[in-house]
């Protein structure tokens, strides 16, 4: 089943409202083979509204539009379909009853002002979807041809809660459901977009009929295979068949699926290996700390560490040498090093990450431009280290020094044995 | 001059991704008497894509878009907009160029990947939007008639980078401007928005003419006035007027206007006197250090801190009493002093903040529930602290705390005289 969206609204339109209503529906009618095709977005006027909807019943006769039903002038929604379907409105009894009783349990002075009776005016011939989250009714018109427009209200809370037990329900016994849309999302990090595709080759192209899309991001390249049109118990198999195809050729780089989040996936490792962390952060400022306690129970593996901005912390509170320092710059592998040694020793952990770079916008020279970073991680006194230069503003550049950091601690704990004694000859 | 927007990607279509880029341009675009009169969201494909444009350049003339212009074959933004216009495709050398020069400054290895050719290929005719924000160019596509598509890169960064730099421009000098929507902002921490609505009394239902909306959120509540339809130097003059009577009002909680950073605000009184900063941080494990290290230009005030999650790690690193620990535990606003002083002495600052708190989801106990926060900031010696439970799941706790710190902080900042010598009698 397709259907198309329109959300109405001189908030959205004007930018001061972000519509999430739209994601949200497509999210969860997808997992009931409900395809959205299209997505529009008008202001309140009643000629945009109609001009919308219209189009949208055109292409698809399946229509679902957010927003426009309050009490106040300016919602024309109902009255602008409505003539659209060469309707009249009338006053639904049941709807004022309703309003009035609700009005009075809320206690407010007098009766229910005239403007709230608009909410109770329907299209001739419209099917009520009751609101169980506020107080305009949503309203389902359909014509001789079997062509729908269910109108919910803008509110997210009440958008969601009406799509849920009064739309989805509604759609499914219109026959919705059976072939499905669904997706599974491979999560790398420390591979280009472009590098990626030349190494899939040609599975870039032609993923055993599944489609792939790549999402570059700061926290690396994402592969997202979604299948559509198939029965759910098919696209399960052939969406696992995919990703194993994936794996197989850039398995390397994959650190999670879904929206698994690089910090946990480490912290995980850390936790597996009775391991314990410290970090030492630069120009991060307390970001990779912040990125590591986000996970909830971190505190089993994450110590704490030492945000050293300014050089003499550098040397105060993580023992880097001054003369290092001196010699090759507080952005480089040398003092990475150091700092993700001095992190270990003194907060007392088996593993230190540390990160030094230039975030910008100023600091940059020929030699290291702004987005040279340097990050270490020493595992019990065995030391790596990685120099980049990463893209974007201030907040991309000490994002992906971060990810960075997480994705060269993610490799040492990979070559590092679960249980180290064991290991042992 | 009105505009169209199509936003493209079948991950905006799916739900994936919350699409914000649309809601930015209208914002920014009213500013300069330029209007989005309707907004579409189509997936990747190619008949989608051309159907969307040919629409809105059938209604508007004047159409937007954003996505699809990757390296990917699921970009196919600029073939099916070249053939909408029935323009062939070209490499363009010198886009070729810079794409080679940007990778090799990357230091990925080897050379350009072929996949990132595609995005070389430009229509035929068309004018090229630099991109200093990425790597992928704009197009802009112009037919006889004078009906135009803009076309931009999806990822948020760059669409805002380019709009600004390279689109708005353009459309200025194309004649965009007249009546305007403009809007004034002003950001109050440290009191709820019920609160706020009583202080303002009258002026929240009347003022002097302007639109007030009360928009709370985890900074603070901002108070926006909005005038439409009058001339820039009307606007200009009468938002300013409601701006100064807001202010009469409720100035004590107004720490800034537009989108006014608070730890911007802080950085700029340290350094107004003279002052620098450490930071010691529990349950926001860093998070406090990084908003104050986001703002550029920050390294002269902040020095760095202890990122304390660990109990050990405050008594070691920041010397905070294991006897205190023992008796009030490590949420107390005892505790919290205790780190605040340390972070100042052992880091050599002359102002130390500090964040002790439960952000969940467990840890909470019926005397210290989840959300229970103590911020403390030492200035050469003097303490102040303060305990609250905030509300939220696990990261806005930690984001109000850090947001708690810093306003306990500008409240120290702004009791202390600007030039401490001058002010002694």
């Amino acid at each position: 089943m397709d259907v198309e969206l329109v959300s109405i609204g001189d908030e959205l339109l004007l930018g001061f409202t972000i519509d999430t209503n739209a994601a949200a529906f497509a999210r969860r009618a997808a997992a009931e083979g409900i395809r959205v095709v299209r997505r529009a977005t008008v202001g309140d006027g009643a000629t945009e509204i109609a001009a919308a909807v219209r189009e949208a019943l055109d292409r698809t006769g399946a229509v679902i539009t957010s927003g426009g039903l309050g009490p106040t002038a300016d919602d024309l929604t109902k009255p602008s379909i409505a003539a659209l379907f060469g309707r009249a409105m009338r006053l639904d009894e049941a709807i004022l009853a309703s309003l009035e009783a609700r009005w009075a349990a809320r206690g407010w002075p007098g009766p229910l002002p005239m403007t709230n009776r608009n909410q109770a005016m329907i299209p001739d011939g419209a099917m009520i979807l009751e609101n169980h989250h506020g107080s305009a009714p949503g309203i389902w018109l359909e014509d001789e041809r079997g062509r729908w427009v269910a109108m919910l209200p803008g509110v997210p809370r009440e958008f969601r809660g009406m799509s849920e037990d009064a739309l989805l329900p509604r759609l499914r016994a219109r026959g919705a459901g059976g072939a499905v849309i669904r997706s599974h999302t491979l999560r790398t990090t420390g591979i280009a977009e472009s590098a990626l595709a030349d190494a899939l080759g040609d599975l870039a192209k032609d993923l055993l009929g599944v489609a792939l899309a790549f999402l570059p991001g700061w926290e690396g390249v994402d592969l997202r295979c979604t299948i559509r049109g198939v029965p759910a118990a098919d696209a399960d198999a052939r969406l696992g068949a995919a990703a194993a195809a994936l794996r197989e050729r850039i398995g390397r780089w994959v650190y999670g699926e879904g929206d698994a989040d690089l910090a946990a996936v480490c912290l995980e490792g850390l936790r597996a290996r009775g391991w314990r962390v410290a970090v030492a952060e630069s120009c991060t400022g307390g970001g990779l700390g912040a990125r590591l306690t986000a996970v909830p129970g971190a505190s089993d593996v994450m110590l704490g560490g030492v945000i050293a901005y300014d050089n003499t912390v550098k040397v105060s509170a993580l023992g880097v040498a001054p003369g290092t320092l001196a010699a090759v710059g507080a952005v480089s592998e040398k003092v990475a090093r150091e700092m993700a040694t001095g992190a270990r020793a003194r907060i007392g952990a088996e593993v230190g990450v540390s990160i030094t770079g230039i975030a910008g916008p100023g600091g940059g020279t020929p030699e290291k431009p702004v987005g040279t970073v340097c990050v270490a991680v020493d595992v019990a006194g065995v030391v790596q280290s990685r120099r980049t230069v990463t893209i974007g503003d201030r907040g991309e550049i000490r994002q992906r020094s971060a990810q960075l950091a997480l994705a060269l601690l993610r490799q040492a704990l990979r070559d590092a044995p679960i249980a180290p004694a064991a290991a042992s000859p």
